[in-house]
């Protein structure tokens, strides 16, 4: 038995009291950016519901090009229009640096990752970081709010960044 | 207002009910791979509690290179041992092809991506081609389970795919 069995018999039960189907597109033309941590549960945190906002998450809810990618979909095919960013305290990617994760990697299996694992020191930088790759973006253009957060894991609040 | 501001009211009610810190690594091991899609509430659709899985969502659930980066950090720096795929019927990806889309992106903004959009035609066939692409990554090898299902937005249930 895996974890992976337990939570297809959650499944189950969720399937059994399910509602559905909804529309395709965001209800509320919102898309979140956050961090993969376990601890975020994005639709509680923010008092989603089903069918409202994409979330989009990945190590450190780091502005990628595959994030990027993300919102220009959500935006251009899906009608989005607001952004949130999300990071928070007590992140994995504050635990590292780029250098010595590659090398970690490369001493191991022989090969260096061709990407940037995008590691930071500073939380609220990295927001700001984020926040700036999405404005100098040619693909993500049809915002009308951008805003960025770190949740603290401490105490469940959302403080907001000065971008 | 924007919704962002609505949210941000749903996110002190959480804050005053919440209960923390817990660990950072994942309790479960777990790490899910899944759609940005709205309807595609992973907690509840798996049953996961806080601090049990990282979940990591793009357009698509697709396992590009910034989910292999995620699940890298995922299992060598906090110890995920399941990896979980999900992608979902009623999918947008299902409704362009890259070269469409980037040529949109283009003729608007005379910028064409230079990324793939990661588009597809096939549900199943695109849950197998993740799962590919995490047994070919040198970077994604810790691992004792891997895989993937298709959510019905229609009835809430997960249908595995034979990877």
């Amino acid at each position: 038995m895996t974890v992976t069995d337990d939570y297809l018999a959650h499944n189950s039960d969720y399937a059994g009291a399910f509602n559905g189907p909804l529309p395709l597109p965001p209800s509320k033309h919102v898309a979140v950016v956050a961090c993969m941590d376990a601890r975020l549960d994005v639709y509680r945190v923010l008092g989603l519901n089903e069918g409202e906002a994409h979330v989009i998450r990945n190590a450190g809810g780091v502005a990628t090009d595959d994030v990027i990618r993300s919102l220009a979909i959500s935006q251009r095919l899906l009608g989005t229009r607001e952004i949130i960013l999300i990071h928070h305290t007590d992140c994995g990617m504050l635990t590292f640096t780029d250098d010595d994760f590659k090398r970690a990697i490369q001493d191991e299996t022989g090969v260096k990752p061709p990407w940037s694992a995008e590691a930071f020191s500073d939380l609220e930088e990295d927001v700001r970081q984020s926040a700036r790759r999405i404005e100098n973006s040619p693909f993500v253009t049809q915002h009308v709010s951008l805003r960025g957060f770190v949740f603290d894991v401490a105490n469940g609040k959302l403080l907001e960044v000065v971008l």
